[in-house]
């Protein structure tokens, strides 16, 4: 992704160090994180310094080289950050196998994270073909390449639609309570791709007046069937699109797919804390008093989902 | 309404003087805006000190008592002010037609105020009646006692069940941009009625989970075949109701049906200033150079409508 100009990666190794681009400060600074250990990789993830399935589980590769003297432990530990991204585990797991066949853990690390990279740059020219001259695209979230390390999933066929030509606007969806649409108009800026944030409430009212020709959005875990977990709100977004006869699509690495859930309902969603609706960038909005509830992530049906933009091409159902 | 355990009124006529609860102010502080003048009232309703179709209804025709010298002048001043809500229009052309047969305008005024409290008591007492034990609701925005004078519209049913002794649970949408959600908690927990604040992403989530048997909204302007304008979202919300099979009603006086106006599409959308999202709570939470779009109401096709509670009984399709 650019960066000021700049090629840059969401995060990479350097000095047996994960270096992180902080994605708690972004779009107001740039700021670098540095995990020093497994335990500042935990944090990482928990925190959400970093964030996206893809790029959790980069962090999670990396975490697994800096704790390759106790293999067993640290999976466990990166696995008890955060459930619902299957990233996380495919990662662990991946690397855990590499490992035990006696790879170097740093070689089996870089190139998983290569994997990652080559598959969203797959994604990106797969998916950039559903993409028209003069179209417009709703995302929700940020599945940019701050999720992925570079290109991203969502965001990678509209990096190549750029790239390609095409005129194209990019709505972005708020989405709180973290607000990551922040961060995806905060890439899609540094790539001179048009775009506005809009309130997650306002998506329909743009899908309804024939103002979005394609919804892209990411992927946290699908399961076997279709189903996927998402952040929270694309379960309505899919749902409206549909009624409006707009194509919904998913666009998601192979390490997202877990083959061995049958469906959505069997997805754990993380309830994460209160914290993340009462501050907004440090400031609190709730009242003492108020109660409130935050699921993280909600299940869209696969009979809401157009098609899957994969490496391999484009699934339809 | 009960405020600290003492009924009031979100607005008031008293020396001559327009009062308002400040709804800018709110949950975090009750301060009193008076309003000495038209152009006082004028900045009220477009400022959101007081919002809610009934609400602002009620301001304006207290603002034809001030204006009264004038009514030409002032009920254009104030029909200027925000275009979707049709209350405004139906009050001061009920305050100028009172004016005109000869009428005090501070006894049409505070008979027109007295209209609304009335009609939404019998909202609450109709649509009580929807509302089952056990029941959890969602509702979007604020259409409590403070978008009404007092009771509400959505809200007023909710009131009435809770005092017959039902046990409910309200899930209050957020309501991003300017988190009117945050006043219906506020209200509900004055009443000491068990509710969440969730964001806007999540109620679909919450329907999916079979966490939510009733939708209950209000509407700024509903056009003679049903369809209906109101706070950004609702739309979506209703679309999502639908897909779950969870009951959707709609709950307004008849200050809010407008007959002149054939169905939603006619609906004039105010978009609001950019403002409203850059800033939370007074702070800052978009970067310089974003670009944002704000559009404050969406309309609401009648076919996702399960019924309309008015003063008169439960209206279905």
């Amino acid at each position: 992704m650019k960066i000021d100009g700049k090629d840059k990666r969401s995060l990479w190794f350097e000095g047996g160090r994960l270096k992180l681009i902080d994605q708690r400060k972004l779009p107001y600074s740039l700021e670098i994180f540095v995990a020093k250990s497994v335990d500042n990789v935990v944090f990482a993830i928990n925190e959400m310094v970093v964030r996206g399935a893809p790029a959790i589980g980069a962090a999670a590769a990396y975490g697994m080289v800096m704790g390759s003297q106790d293999i067993i432990k640290t999976e466990k530990k990166l696995q008890q950050t955060r459930p619902t991204a299957f990233d996380l585990f495919y990662a662990t797991s991946y690397m855990k196998n590499a490992i035990e066949k006696g790879i170097c853990p740093l070689i089996a690390a870089e190139e998983y994270v290569e994997g990652i990279i080559n598959r969203c740059r797959k994604i990106g020219r797969h998916g950039e073909k559903l993409i028209s001259d003069n179209s417009k695209i709703l995302t929700h979230c940020n599945a940019g390449a701050l999720a992925t390390v570079d290109y991203g999933t969502a965001l990678a066929p509209i990096r190549a639609a750029h790239a390609k030509g095409k005129k194209i606007f990019v709505y972005a969806d708020e989405t709180r309570p973290r607000c990551q649409g922040l961060l995806t108009a905060w890439e899609l800026k540094q790539e001179g791709i048009p775009n506005s944030i809009i309130v997650d409430n306002a998506a329909g009212y743009y899908m309804q007046k024939g103002e979005i020709d394609i919804v892209i959005v990411g992927a946290d875990r699908i399961a076997k069937n279709g189903d996927f977990a998402n952040k929270i709100g694309t379960y309505e977004k899919a749902i409206v699109a549909k009624e409006n006869s707009i194509p919904f699509y998913v666009a998601a690495p192979e390490s997202t797919f877990d083959q061995s859930i049958e469906n959505g309902s069997k997805i754990t969603i993380e309830e994460r804390n209160k914290e993340e609706l009462i501050y907004v960038n440090g400031k609190r909005i709730m009242p003492e008093w108020a109660s409130v509830k935050n699921p993280a992530f909600d299940i869209t049906p696969k009979k809401y989902v157009t098609g899957y933009i994969t490496e391999r091409g484009i699934i339809k159902k």
